[in-house]
């Protein structure tokens, strides 16, 4: 059986790995079981396996176990997502929403499990400092939508020349990341229907219906409507909305004041 | 220094009470202190002070201590918010919506610490049992107001004669009460500013926009607009706000089809 000609490469599980490299390896085969997987279901053991290592290796690494290796893993995977936020400021706004939420859905769909597991809380493996791990991305995630709107968020660096987002625009944006949260988790449960395309324009029509309706009352958003609305096509989807939402408006006629004025 | 005159009544709490009253006055007495602290800051011998009993008599009542008197206290703080979303279903459903909202916001007002600790996570005392107590109150919700939009949700009886919800309209509602909780939180983080019923407005405008902009694309929600637009009227939040967004709306009109052919 062995033969001094052709001797194949030593398997790649012996490569010699620096540390980082090391680390690096158990933290995606970590990732890829917690990410299908809720987190208390998945074992140290299953993580050795899949990284291909023993389980005195795991621990060497992350003497604190599973609950080490989850928030390392989460911190990743937190880094991962928050990169998805990215979009250069170039072009119609509400395009570069669509493409950060297409990205933000392919996330989901490629965390499914783990997603659900963390966002809905209950968890052993829970603690303030995941919680902080989360909130970290929603403040990124609020800091690049604002950027979009032409503002800077309370968590970024205070960049001249930008105005600060006042605080019911904060507001606003904050709320409408915790309805694309609940929306998305509902979207898991749902076995991922409608489509995630459709599922992006239904929240990229949400985000808009929200801009329109908070600038009814505050004049800071109204000012960004503004501007915004000077960069958008009527074959974007701010143009495409407007289109459909004209005939559900017209139906509102009679509570303007002229037409109750007419009766 | 003893009478056998005028003799004092006996302290109160040295009053007999029933089992089920003891057990409610301990309750009482729980919430209160959970409804202004985090769970984890509040120790059982601070309960038995509140309550005015022994600490042993807290452990007969409740034998698993601080962890199943949480969860009694939180099941009856659910009960109690619960109650806020009965709201008889007549008149303009944005005033429905706009009562029960006011209901909700009083209550976040007298609870706002351990609201804040129990929806944002991390608490050692949060279980999977502490999760399903939210998430019922969640449910709860989103049927009543599901039923102030003629509609039926997945979890209440299916009574005859009223349609069930599709799932686009259930993910909206959804998706809005997500968006009420976190503009809750925001609201409680910066000193419970704006003033409550300015909060709630603009909260009745969220609805009232999420609900065109879905119209937009969902024939079961159009429907559910035309029903109720019949039913508001022009000094009611849908003809303020039909008001307020007029002049949005027409700066966007270069982006409707007509306008662009006219270019």
């Amino acid at each position: 059986m062995t033969s001094t000609a052709a001797a194949p490469p030593p398997p790649r599980a012996y490569r010699r790995l620096s540390v980082e490299e090391r680390r690096a390896q158990l933290l995606v085969a970590a990732l890829g079981l917690f990410a299908h997987r809720a987190p208390d279901e998945v074992s140290l053991d299953e993580v050795a396996v899949a990284a291909g290592v023993s389980r005195p290796l795991v621990y060497r690494y992350f003497p604190g176990g599973r609950q080490q290796l989850y928030e390392a893993a989460l911190g990743s995977a937190a880094d991962e997502l928050t990169l998805c936020f990215s979009e250069p400021p170039v072009g119609p706004p509400t395009e570069r929403v669509a493409r950060v939420l297409d990205r933000y859905l392919r996330f989901v769909d490629e965390h499914d499990t783990g997603f659900s597991a963390l966002l809905r809380g209950g968890s052993v493996v829970e603690t303030s400092r995941t919680t902080t791990i989360v909130d970290g991305v929603r403040r990124a995630a609020a800091d690049a939508i604002l950027s979009h709107l032409g503002r800077i968020g309370g968590s970024g660096p205070q960049s001249t020349g930008t105005r600060s987002a006042g605080p019911r625009l904060r507001m606003m944006v904050r709320s409408w990341i915790a309805a694309v949260e609940a929306a998305s988790l509902i979207w898991l449960d749902e076995g991922k229907r409608p489509p995630a395309a459709e599922l992006r324009g239904w929240l990229v029509d949400h985000l808009i219906a929200l801009l329109a309706a908070t600038a009814a009352t505050d004049e800071e958003t109204a000012s960004v409507v503004r501007d915004l609305l000077a960069l958008e096509t009527s074959d974007g989807p701010a143009g495409r909305l407007a289109e459909l939402v004209v005939p559900v408006v017209a139906e509102a006629a009679h509570l303007l004041p002229h037409a109750t004025a007419a009766d």
